[in-house]
């Protein structure tokens, strides 16, 4: 066994997909699959729970999922999904057997029909879709097992109860697998990932001033991808916070920890990260004027305008890190308020005379390119006090 | 009946989130139910087929999905993942079965462990999550129902067959409604919302300098929100074209159509979106000169190269909407490029001087991103020519 393991993990591992956290996952996928096939194997057990063990292992199978939030959410959904579904097809069921005869099926074609059409239709809208997507098709799968099941075998009530007994099993066997062991949290990804984007978006800036400046082609493809990241992040973000709204208090995080604030703070920094890929594009456009003495010109007034900005963007990156208020968040954005005057100012028509025309544009649009950037920063600034208010962070 | 259902359409209808496609969809799966509940119902089948009839129903309920490309995708993930995990299971229940006794159950909960923990691992790999992570989670359950019914039940092999063969039923329903009733392709989603990128792009642009020219505050928020969509389309353009591949022949599009350039082009319309973006953000900062004679003084231009801009997209969307060789094009093109340098030229400094830095600034740096526009404009051209002789589309 331990072989075999041994041998799929160093074939990972040389493709370089070997990740601990997944192998930590697939790992408690294992243990919970033989803790719900004991229901089988055991005797004893199998005696009390009969054919019903399936409905265990299929919700294990189904509801387990890479974080603790995802698990939860997609349990929740199915043991609510379940429970409304047993309740109405017992009693369409029962409405469906007085009529008796004939009518019976009828009716419960008709039921299944409505109730079908009806909950797949609110399935669709996206509010009700984001959250209990995965409840309504539970409701309409029990639902229609249910009612069916009645015209066949009237003790549908011992039925229904087994059923939901044996999927309630399963989901506690998920929900210990999940939440007390090596615990994958969702919250914990969306607070780490939106600290990251602090550090991307100014790893960037850097970067492409950098490039510019010492003209060289870097191509520097980490950097790119992971801006590219911070652009795309949105529905990744969405996820994950919709996941974090389910996880219970756990660590640092309160019951009510304001994830909501983070996806405001997610979209101002793809603002950012936008304007720094427009920056980026600007700053290797070749429009730019290709002397040196130009560059060189600007070049003291520009490293101090990234430095401010980079700064800025680590020191609120990490006072979110470490949930504490930002101690020279407040001086960081009254000195990008100063800077961005003497920027404007520097670039004063006579400096930029002896450039040809596409070149002065150039020039200039990097420059506008910057003021909008340390703009957005002190936009950022009242999202982050925002944050530390709502979240109560600590002053120091 | 009838009542209650167009009750329940008026109040949907009034909520204003009435959709004939979504209902459509929700009508096709009541059918598909009731087809498939009359393996329940009528006492013939019923008789053939037992209580595996279940798994058919389950089939419909969690197969049937939005469009006919993730139905197909998802039923033919069903199929193969019932398949391999049967035949595995079957595998080892047999195993288990020679070597007897309490060897049995330890063989079973080992196997059970094994196949668990790599499957599950192998469904993170991102590139195999994509496509056939529902196939992968199918495959850990006909597995563990397979193996573990196998202590009870010697006649695994019948049990499996029977399972297949409802499924097979209710993946037959499933296809039928949604490949044969009005169906709802992905491939037409991606073609149509691909081509009305363009209209987008076009109409934001031609929002943000009316604005602009006629010093009017419009807050068009219904341009915003499609420019917008356009941005973050990523990852449904993504879905989009995944289930587009699952999809057969059908309609216009052949069966290799070239869906990947579709994503190109979805790509580059985003590079597009995001400058179109920073040049609002630059048309509207305050930054701009409010003095009307300057932007009159280059109104004239601008808007000529806006009407050529907005052209040029408009003529490509029309050209992918009728899957027809662009006629005008190429000549649109070139007009592209004689305009960029008259529109350099235009923007000299003697016009600027009279402005501050500021000002100057942000005028320049309009100039920039329309310029920067321009381009992008033609490297969409180049991947529109690819995408003309990939499909092939006739020339007139």
């Amino acid at each position: 066994k331990t072989t075999h393991f041994s041998r799929v993990s160093l074939l990972l591992s040389c493709k370089g997909i070997y990740n601990t956290r997944q192998l930590n996952h697939s790992l408690k996928v294992g243990v919970a699959l033989v803790l719900v096939s004991l229901l089988y194997l055991v005797d004893s057990l199998y005696e009390k729970v009969g054919e019903n063990a399936m409905w265990a292992i299929m919700t294990v199978v189904v509801i387990f999922e890479f974080s603790a939030g995802a698990t939860l959410s997609k349990g929740l959904n199915r043991g609510i999904g379940t429970i409304l579904g047993g309740f109405m097809g017992c009693l369409a069921a029962t409405l469906a057997d007085q009529i008796g005869g004939a009518g019976e099926a009828i009716v419960i074609g008709v039921s299944v029909f409505i109730f079908g059409v009806t909950a797949s239709y609110i399935r669709l809208i996206p509010a009700f879709k984001k959250k209990f997507d995965y409840g309504a098709m539970i409701f309409i799968l029990t639902f229609n097992l249910v009612i069916v099941s009645g015209i066949r075998d009237k003790k549908i009530f011992d039925l229904a109860r087994d059923r939901l007994l044996t999927i309630g099993i399963g989901f506690g066997i998920c929900i210990l697998a999940s939440l007390l062991i090596f615990p994958v949290w969702s919250s914990d990804n969306l607070h780490s990932s939106t600290v990251s984007k602090f550090h991307s978006i100014a790893s960037s800036i850097e970067g492409c001033f950098e490039e510019y400046f010492n003209s060289i082609d870097k191509k520097d493809s980490k950097t790119t991808a992971t801006l590219n990241g911070v652009l795309h992040s949105k529905s990744s973000d969405e996820i994950l916070a919709n996941f974090a709204r389910w996880e219970p208090w756990h660590g640092k995080f309160g019951f009510h920890h304001p994830w909501d604030k983070y996806l405001d703070i997610g979209e101002q920094l793809r603002e950012l990260a936008a304007s720094n890929h427009s920056l980026k594009g600007c700053l290797q456009s070749p429009r730019q004027p290709s002397s040196k003495s130009l560059k060189l010109s600007i070049k003291a007034l520009c490293e101090a305008v990234v430095s401010l900005l980079t700064t800025t963007l680590r020191e609120f990156g990490e006072s979110i890190d470490k949930m504490k208020v930002s101690r020279s968040g407040a001086s960081l954005v009254a000195k990008l308020q100063k800077t961005r005057l003497e920027l404007s100012a520097a670039i004063s028509a006579s400096e930029l005379g002896e450039l040809s025309n596409d070149e002065r544009i150039a020039v200039a649009s990097s420059v506008f390119l910057l003021m909008e950037m340390m703009d957005k920063v002190e936009v950022l600034a009242k999202y982050i006090k925002q944050l530390e208010d709502l979240a109560g962070f600590p002053s120091h």
